[in-house]
């Protein structure tokens, strides 16, 4: 029997290291060519198969694949956008099973956060429920490191070392203007429910004094006077005050502080501005300092030249086990990394079935938040710190980040009937 | 006769490289200990002349000093304090040669931007109209790049190279996600007046249809329906616009689009927040997509971990030519580059009169501006490119950027008056 194709596309936000994982893909099912045949990649995640539009992996030189590692963004596009259930959008999964067969695809690799895995349990179920033999695994990533049983995600460690380094670097900055000038530094996160960018702020101080000195976090309900109390306290003590806030805090009423009133398609309420103008608006109002404040949004999930080599090795392990997993005939799962110890830190990959990924938001536990609500304790700091280590820096060209735009060729179509999404 | 005590110090907004403009003083005055004596920092830049609040920089080591190449921030600290003119402020100046006096100062070295090389020319001006001898130097230093006479100014090409990577990254990820998601993508960057940070924004785009695609200079008056069908053309040649804005964009009428009516001790109008979401805003209403913004604020100007290394040599050098032209026995005069190449890049350090330099801004040449006044022409893009090349990373500790924290150990007060500022 002729061995089969697989399907593999990225989803939802994208990562600095997304792209390490697809190399980690590519090359593993390179080195297996009796037991896979070609890598099909999805234009724009699943859209590309609902849509036909396939693009041809085998083609592209290793020089490119190996390139992968250092490009930023998705290398295949991504998308937003959720299957139903099975029963509810049968026409959906139809052809999905339509194109599968019309390309000969008996593997089914999706890369992405809770959304995505979400979709790729679905795919899973075609076998049972619809009779369609293919073999699915999940390949994790989200910068919001909220995927249950993983101990991280792919994406979060180069977040974690992005916003800590630049938070480091904007401290020194205020405290070298605070005399005279500015006093208070606000940096806005993303993270809509779960707080762990905003935790990993805090590894950016080392010494008594350091910033950040007030973590705003979505798990804690924002108290007005208890804020101004502690920005003061810093105030005094150290004359200036560095401040990291979720995108996703909460007022006490649940509402968010400041929502655009959009949502996404995946019906999520649409954050990423706003926070931080009002966190500094309340403090220039309250205590008349003079405040500065910074989002960098997506310059923080793309920030593939300050990745955290850590990250890129999880992002390629995760990619490579997906494929090692299918060809020994797993499914409905997605490779997990597991922690074994924190220092020295040692991790494996371990399987986490997708019935118990999907949909799971994995928020900061309450021992990783500190008394007042304003901080992280030791225990979180243990986690996070072997999360940023290492550099792994692109080659530049020009002075510039160096990529590479994959020739990312379209599948002659062997279908007739178009389907739009 | 004894050889003279130097001051040197830090002023205005901090840079990823000001530190490495000290790092050339102090290493060059440690070569030349027959023609100058001790370094005394200013803590604070001019205020710390004032208030007799002075570092003794020769306790501190060559390792330290060598580490502040890699220190972003400023490691004396700054201030924004402009002296007021001699005849009405006399008791200030008068304060001045009481300190210096004290100190046996008899070289003045003051690294900053425009206004603080209005305080340096001033600061010249003692030997002439209050007769006391003093050999006094600027140091430029701007991430607005709008210093006269110097070709660049250290500072701007390491924000350059900041806002063109950031960009770079930031396109790949919009180009990902804008099937089904985000369009449009608007970074907001510093610059009040002058254009030079947003122009360099344009060096993120390589091939045709990669972004930036507009830019919104401060140069060019904003003008909503140009810049609408500018966005729109954008959007349906490549389903997707990149946007780079200056914070200090004004209308038609010459407001700022976006003030928030502050103003700094300088009496400029205080911005740094609000155009990036003006602009998004404008376009979700008018065209009805989806926008992401960032505005990078603080971390572009004190990104050290992503410095241009071109940047790094010019601070260095301007730092080491002034303590040349002070020994030379120069006074009213800051180190300029000059450049003599594109292709190779190269060039060398003259001297600039300071009354020629003080308070002037050099804004982008129309030359510089594409003909629609969206854009740069290739006489810009040949001026900034050298101006980010070379990469110059900072060691890293624990994952995170490592930097040097002097002793700034207090040079014992000997005078009995306090003077308030």
């Amino acid at each position: 029997m002729a061995v089969k194709n697989a399907f593999y596309a990225q989803s939802g936000g994208v990562t600095a290291v997304i792209n390490g994982s697809a190399c980690g893909v590519l090359q593993t099912a390179r080195q297996h060519v009796k037991e896979i045949g070609k890598v099909y990649a999805g234009r724009n995640g699943i859209i590309g198969a609902l849509t036909e539009d396939l693009i041809d992996t085998s083609v592209e030189s290793k020089t490119a694949i190996a390139a992968l590692k250092h490009t930023p963004g998705a290398a295949f596009g991504s998308c937003r956008y959720k299957l139903g259930s099975i029963q509810e959008n049968r026409a959906q999964y139809e052809r999905l099973i339509e194109v599968f067969r019309a390309h000969d695809i008996g593997f089914f690799f999706y890369n992405g956060g809770g959304d995505s895995q979400d979709t790729a349990y679905k795919v899973s179920q075609l076998s049972a429920q619809l009779s369609y033999p293919i073999v699915c695994v999940g390949i994790p990533k989200t910068i919001d490191n909220d995927l249950p049983i993983t101990d991280c995600s792919p994406g979060f460690g180069s977040v974690a070392k992005y916003v800590a380094t630049s938070l480091r670097e904007a401290a020194l900055d205020l405290a070298a203007m605070s005399l005279t000038s500015t006093k208070v530094f606000t940096m806005e996160v993303m993270g809509r429910h779960a707080g762990w960018t905003t935790a990993a702020c805090a590894l950016a101080a080392e010494h008594e004094g350091d910033g950040p000195h007030v973590l705003l976090l979505p798990e804690v309900a924002f108290n007005e006077q208890r804020f101004l109390a502690k920005v003061e306290e810093s105030l005094e003590r150290y004359d200036q005050c560095v401040i990291a806030v979720s995108e996703g805090v909460k007022g006490p009423d649940g509402e968010f502080l400041s929502a655009s009133g959009l949502k996404d398609s995946f019906g999520h309420s649409q954050l990423g501005g706003g926070v931080a103008p009002f966190i500094s608006n309340l403090i220039t109002k309250k205590l008349g300092c003079k405040c500065h404040w910074a989002i960098p949004d997506y310059l923080l999930r793309s920030a593939r030249h300050i990745a955290s080599d850590t990250d890129l090795q999880h992002a390629y392990a995760v990619g490579r086990a997906a494929v090692e997993f299918a060809i020994a005939g797993r499914t409905a799962v997605m490779p997990a990394i597991r922690r074994l110890s924190d220092t020295p830190y040692r991790w494996d990959i371990i399987e986490a079935p997708l019935s118990e990924v999907a949909n799971q938001e994995k928020l900061l536990p309450p021992d990783f938040i500190s008394d007042d609500g304003f901080g992280i304790t030791e225990m979180a700091r243990r986690y996070l710190a072997p999360l940023i280590v290492g550099e792994t820096y692109p080659p530049f060209k020009n002075g510039l980040l160096d990529y590479v735009k994959l020739q990312n060729l379209s599948l002659p179509k062997r279908l007739t009937r178009e389907f739009s999404v």
